[in-house]
């Protein structure tokens, strides 16, 4: 353990050389930029550590890159992606997005807390472990795909088709890392995802807005329409969707009181006041992992640029992103939606769905949980933090199933994960690779 | 008056080229794009028929051209401007924005309608009326401004600086033109205007979407507020606004009942299957004439471009344009609104008046009304109709006060005015240079 330490020390610069490149290569799977490259990038890297390594296309989707490597009884499954959210607005990047950059012990990169740095550094830990201890005593499965960032939406074909490649008695999943007070978290389930455009047209054209008091403005029905989602308390008004939520039991509510939850810090890194309703507590946990969330990630209709344009737009659009508990899925949401906007009379707003992905969470007992756990004190020196599940999403659901699978990176609460200025710690990338190396040690015991 | 019509007949050619020159000079005031280069266009055009003609400017503003000349006992003021809307969406140009474009009858351009071909048509009335009946009857003043799509913001202080230059017996205003069903309108007034951006913040950065059940969204804060201002049946709330709005009096309905207004066919080409609240008759034109509008002429928060990125937005815009009648004035309405979003609880929604204009009316009984009444049967050979004021907004109340003016211009309803493939027809044009002829002549007389 002494000796995998100083490699990972007497490779550093090459490690976050490696980690550069990677980041530095934009894949942005919203607009269809770069996944072949960066594919090829990875297999390069996979085959360099010895592994098997296959590149596996379902319909028309980014490149999934399959590997295998090692030996033993157990057989843990790694799964990241290769792909990030766009970068924009750029102008509030204080470095380019795509050029890793160091800045006051943080790299700075778009995907690099989610999850080139969690992808990058299990490839360092497997090199290093395999030059100081010497063959795997397990057997890692790899499965690294393109799409995460728009839904995933060819995965579950993936699974259906090679449900072999998916066997595993344990799943290291994508993202994770610190909470606010800078305390590891082990995190064991993911929220599903409906993400929606709605769209309305109410003329040919863009009219004069001297029309404004006779014909209709496709901004103001956008408005309206959404306006019956949500109520001005946060609460989610979309006919039977509150309903099929189970709230959380007993003993979720005492293992959630164990958890610290930097409030005041939260609110500060995020210059908030308050969070939604005043929520502290354990009720602001619950809200956070047991209940559904109903966001609005873009809005756009007529002139938008500086000044005055007096039109009357003819469109007006709206993505709507809602993150789904246990029984919520995405088909049922939609349809969810679909039938409410008809009975408030929005049969003119158009749903297109963009993305859906189950929710999911994964037993905290299991042997693979354990090691996570022990993994984390031997890395950390503390006891981790364990939340029920991760409050993002991911295709948890569609590749693990019956499989355990834990969610512990090297990313950060205020990281700007999808945001400009993206970014881990310094620190907290080179403790990933040895939290990863000490899970191969306690899960092949 | 036949010697007229054939030098106009001869000079077709040339006349199109010089509007086509103007039409392609881009002169965008909200984004300070070409105005000083248009306003030289039009002085040396003005120089050519001899006019004395001066370059004014107030504070920063855009430059202003002043004319004058002619002699006689009545002086005509002609008010035009020469900026135009930005021409954005620009993907839904048939043709290049800045290049003037003969298609089936119509010559299509930005600005060509509003109001470039106006001004170039009256321009050359003048020069038709000189080169073959000889010296001016009248005295004529310009007042051709830069910043009449934003809002005129510096017309007031024109007004009183130079008041003699605005003395006048009768205004010849920019805009109008031709109903559906190609019948000529003359206009005697104008609407107000409160145009205003709405922002609000919520956070000091974009979140991943994960946050959405705990952190509050600034699309959802914009959402909400907006609401508040107009129902789902487009009726106006914002407190204490439409308790100062005069309806029509009975002489009004009844003269509003004369007009022909051809609903099915404005419904058509606007590709719309009802008015708001299926207004219909005299109900329709008072809403269209009397009323005030709230319309939402832009609306932008969080990820626009295509597919999905599950972000939390941290700010949200809506420009918001108010059509005023009076007694409405754009102070008063700016300051109803702030107090209305602050008893409703969103002091946090700042509001930026991005610009405002007096509402105005002009009696209908003036010698100018009835020349204008005179030139418009003798040029189109039916009666004209006469709207109370138009829909639309112009700093008619700034510059003209006691002055009685009028609307009369080369335009039409479907003009796509302010909107992507903005027209006028090619004959409506030569007909308009017959009309400012035959007007010059009427009002001498």
């Amino acid at each position: 353990m002494e000796q995998t330490k100083a490699y990972i020390a007497a490779n550093r610069e090459r490690f976050l050389d490696e980690l550069g490149a990677l980041c530095g290569q934009p894949s942005i799977a919203a607009l269809g930029i770069g996944l072949e490259e960066t594919a090829t990038l990875i297999e390069d890297r996979l085959t360099g550590l010895g592994a098997q390594v296959r590149r596996i296309s379902i319909g028309a989707g980014a490149p999934i890159v399959y590997a295998e490597l090692g030996e033993g009884e157990r057989t843990m499954l790694i799964y990241n992606h290769y792909d990030v959210q766009p970068a924009d607005p750029m102008n509030e990047w204080e470095s380019p997005p795509f050029q890793l950059t160091q800045r006051d012990g943080r790299l700075y990169a778009r995907g690099v807390a989610d999850c080139k740095g969690d992808l990058m550094c299990r490839l360092q830990a497997i090199e290093a472990y395999q030059a100081t201890v010497g063959l795997l005593p397990l057997r890692i499965k790899f499965l690294i795909e393109g799409e995460e960032e728009v839904g995933s939406p060819h995965l579950a074909a993936f699974a259906e088709q090679y449900p072999d490649l998916l066997q595993a008695d344990g799943c290291l999943w994508e993202s994770g890392g610190k909470d606010v007070a800078r305390r590891f978290l082990l995190e064991f389930g993911v929220k599903g995802l409906c993400y929606v455009e709605l769209k309305v047209r109410t003329a040919s054209s863009d009219l004069h807005s001297m029309w404004g008091g006779v014909v209709p403005d496709a901004a103001w029905r956008l408005v309206w329409a959404l306006n019956t989602l949500k109520d001005a308390d946060d609460r989610i008004l979309v006919n039977s969707l509150m309903e099929r939520v189970r709230p959380p039991t007993e003993l979720e509510r005492q293992h959630l009181a164990t958890i610290p939850f930097d409030e005041d810090k939260v609110k500060e890194i995020f210059g908030i006041s308050a969070f939604i309703r005043g929520l502290t507590g354990v009720d602001l946990l619950v809200e956070h992992f047991y209940m559904p969330t109903c966001t609005i990630s873009g809005l756009k209709s007529g002139y938008i640029e500086q000044g005055q344009k007096t039109v009357l737009p003819c469109t007006a659009m709206a993505k709507v992103s809602f993150r789904l508990v246990p029984d919520l899925t995405p088909d049922l949401v939609a349809d969810l939606l679909r039938a409410h906007l008809d009975r408030r009379g929005f049969s003119d707003i158009e749903i297109e769905i963009l993305g859906g992905i189950m929710p999911a969470r994964s037993p905290m007992n299991a042997p693979f949980a354990r090691a996570c756990v022990e993994a984390a004190r031997v890395t950390y020196g503390v006891e981790p933090i364990v939340y029920p599940t991760s409050p993002g999403s991911g295709p948890l659901y569609q590749l693990c199933r019956g499989t355990p699978a834990a969610m512990a990176g090297v990313s950060h609460t205020n990281c700007h994960i999808h945001a400009p200025n993206e970014n881990i710690y310094l620190e907290d990338y080179f403790q990933g690779i040895h939290f990863v190396g000490e899970l191969i040690r306690r899960f092949s015991e």
